[in-house]
């Protein structure tokens, strides 16, 4: 089902790094977990989604999540932000499309259709080695930035999947704004009917609603906060829908990591509350 | 002094990055620090020293420690691992040597004498900047690996400088093992006296001793445990000088950073209780 390329004893479990093939992408897919304890003894699993440029390893190395885990049944799953290695026409040639951007969407367009399935490769597959191999009984989802993105749609999509959901600095709009207009024409075509089954207010405005409060908090100082993060029209769409919410600004904090560890707490104690 | 090269808004701090002009090496030298508070309310604070092939960054964004040090009044430090960018023969060609491998000694044989004056750059610049820039009254010392050789030498070597000492994985006796005695020859030359002045069990055979308890952990599956690093040898020597440590075995654990982020709560507790 999927095979351990690392594993380092971490806090009271383990830290590992995964390998799987993956039926939606049709490619190896990576993923990092950190497993608080026993295998048999872990109940519950969040899906940590990261942003632009990251793979697996981003969030497991930097962000400080193992302590607030640690001693809980509690595991998080990273997986990367898309397929690998296929060397598709385009797909190496910027850091907001293509390796490394995936942006959660089952793309429609060619190149990118037969392998670029982000959203049935966590939806299916990475919940499928979740049920099957760990067998979790409970979800949650967070992510940062495209990752956040990810979070909010993939969340807001299928609401009985997910206890809760969760983001750091998200892309809450991305079919106003560039990075969102480039990746999704990019993936979806011209359509933009389809880019909306993608954009978290857009899911909103039509009516979708997550299980529990959202939770979002985004660094004040963010440089990508006014151009491609647009945190205010999540706050109008959650309003106009009713969708109870948490969006924190925290004054000074900027787009990096530094800010994910310093809130990271709040945000696992948010979800082990919904479990 | 020093120019702040990156500032990060990190729990109720900064996590920063500098850079600065040191006449030890004669180059400029990088470090990054976490300062939780205000820089006039801090009063103590940890120098961290890296071990072969890191940065001033691989510490600050990997061990979690921010998260033990907030709403404290002590800050760490962490310096590069030695000079950069000298070109000179040889410096580049191994992951044990020269570039990322300073070892913490100030070098005697061409062409390293000259720049890689690692001691004089802890003792001297980066210790001058603590009391004059961020205006510290005390110190402590620790590091991993390399840099828990340098914790340990270099704070056996000025006693009276270093509230306490802690080490993570530390070569406690480079004379003895293959990356010790390549680094010792390299900058020290052919004269294994000259070597003893950096080797910690060495130091403590002739006399040397710290001003409090040496904490030291030691991951029971490290790779590196028997050949190079020879923990049980900093027993023997610590015994035989009467001084007091702590040397904890961790079952399964590793060389790496998940290692130091499962342990470093214990570390720091160990220095802000010294203070």
């Amino acid at each position: 089902m999927y095979e351990v390329l690392k594993r380092h004893r971490s806090f009271s479990g383990e830290t590992i790094f995964c390998e799987h093939d993956s039926s939606a992408t049709k490619t190896k897919m990576k993923f990092s977990a950190f497993l608080p304890r026993e295998v048999e003894q872990i109940e519950n699993a969040i899906i940590w989604l990261s942003g632009l440029t990251c793979t697996e390893e981003n969030f497991i190395t930097k962000a400080g999540a193992q302590t607030y885990l640690s001693d809980t049944s509690t595991m998080v799953i990273c997986p990367d932000t898309s397929p690998r290695g296929l060397h598709l026409p385009g797909e190496d040639y910027s850091y907001d499309f293509g390796s490394g951007a995936g942006f959660y969407v089952n793309a429609t367009e060619d190149p990118y259709a037969t392998n670029y399935q982000m959203d049935d490769y966590i939806i299916k597959d990475l919940v499928s080695i979740l049920r099957d191999g760990f067998k979790i009984k409970k979800l949650s989802i967070m992510g940062h930035s495209m990752g956040g993105h990810g979070a909010l749609v993939l969340g807001l999509r299928n609401p009985d999947l997910f206890e809760s959901i969760s983001a750091f600095s998200p892309i809450v709009n991305p079919i106003a704004c560039p990075w969102g207009q480039k990746a999704l024409k990019g993936y979806l075509g011209e359509n933009q009917e389809e880019w909306k089954k993608y954009d978290a207010c857009e899911l909103l405005n039509s009516g979708a609603k997550a299980k529990n409060k959202i939770l979002i908090d985004q660094g004040s100082n963010d440089e990508f906060l006014k151009e491609q993060l647009l945190s205010e029209n999540f706050k109008v769409a959650a309003d106009n829908a009713g969708q109870v919410y948490s969006l924190n600004y925290r004054e000074g904090f900027d787009h990096s990591y530094y800010f994910i560890a310093s809130y990271i707490e709040d945000h696992i104690k948010f979800h082990l509350e919904n479990f």
